[in-house]
């Protein structure tokens, strides 16, 4: 940030009074300007012991396998945000939405949160952002060919919770 | 968003291509300026059977009671952000985090995650946002002074988890 989104003044960076760490803040208009992780939400839509991928269409991870995900939205909730998500990248409607995994991944300024879903409906072809939305048992993952390291632990942990047929929730960190 | 924080152009709200909703977009660096969601992070501590609760020394709700909460800083992860808020609201350590309730406040784009915790040593006095801080039983919890409807809620849910001894993981909106 170089200039004020408000006024257009340049900003400076300084800890503000009252505060503990630096802000980027107008001494013009006197705005400061908090900048705050995003989150990120998907999900883990299974049928009858298989779970949905999307192989990427676009980059990063250009052709890797992923769940479907992507950034929540302002005026949508985490539920909404999850279910745009899995019918932009998946072309289907879920339902049974629980929460399953909440990740931090800090070196990019993000949390996940994965919830687990039955899928519903198949309503559209998938989105630009799919070449292909597959379901896989546990044994037919492309291990090798997931996008993400925490869509990888999602899915390890997803399938380990499968072969016990209990889901408690997860909180992990990639580092 | 009235100018370009990169270049201090002004900004047009439009929907950019390959898009399905407006944003602010600088057509002279031509970046998308995202917005979304803050995240919310807090704890519920418990020590015994008590619930640990901040008496606010600041505006919204000045006088009420809370729980330790607050938003998630770039850099940290949300356990490092529960723990910071506890400390700098009620200058208590705290232990053994478990992810508790996710709550989605669209109206004010934010997404609480609240921990249940318990308390560890106490190692300062509580920070200026806070006026007090106090131990209570469910019996003993001001129900009519409490801050928000997210902590009212997030507390009530917690007490009859108590009686139970069970803390599931839980979803709800506040609209």
């Amino acid at each position: 940030m170089n200039y004020c989104p408000q006024c257009g003044a340049p900003v400076t960076r300084r800890i503000p009074e009252a505060d503990d760490r630096p802000r980027f803040v107008c001494d013009t208009c006197k705005v400061i300007h908090y900048q705050n992780p995003i989150v990120v939400v998907g999900t883990i839509p299974e049928s009858e012991g298989r779970i949905l991928l999307c192989r990427r269409g676009i980059e990063p991870a250009l052709n890797k396998w992923t769940l479907p995900a992507g950034y929540l939205e302002i005026g949508e909730t985490l539920q909404q945000g999850a279910a745009r998500e899995t019918l932009e990248e998946a072309g289907y409607q879920i339902v049974d939405l629980k929460p399953y995994a909440i990740t931090n991944i800090v070196r990019v300024n993000q949390v996940y949160i994965m919830f687990t879903c039955g899928l519903g409906d198949c309503v559209s072809a998938p989105g630009s952002e799919s070449l292909e939305v597959k379901l896989f048992t546990p044994e037919e993952i492309p291990w090798q060919e997931i996008a993400f390291r925490s869509i990888h632990k999602t899915l390890k942990l997803y399938c380990t919770d499968m072969g016990r047929g209990n889901y408690p929730i997860h909180l992990f960190d990639i580092t």
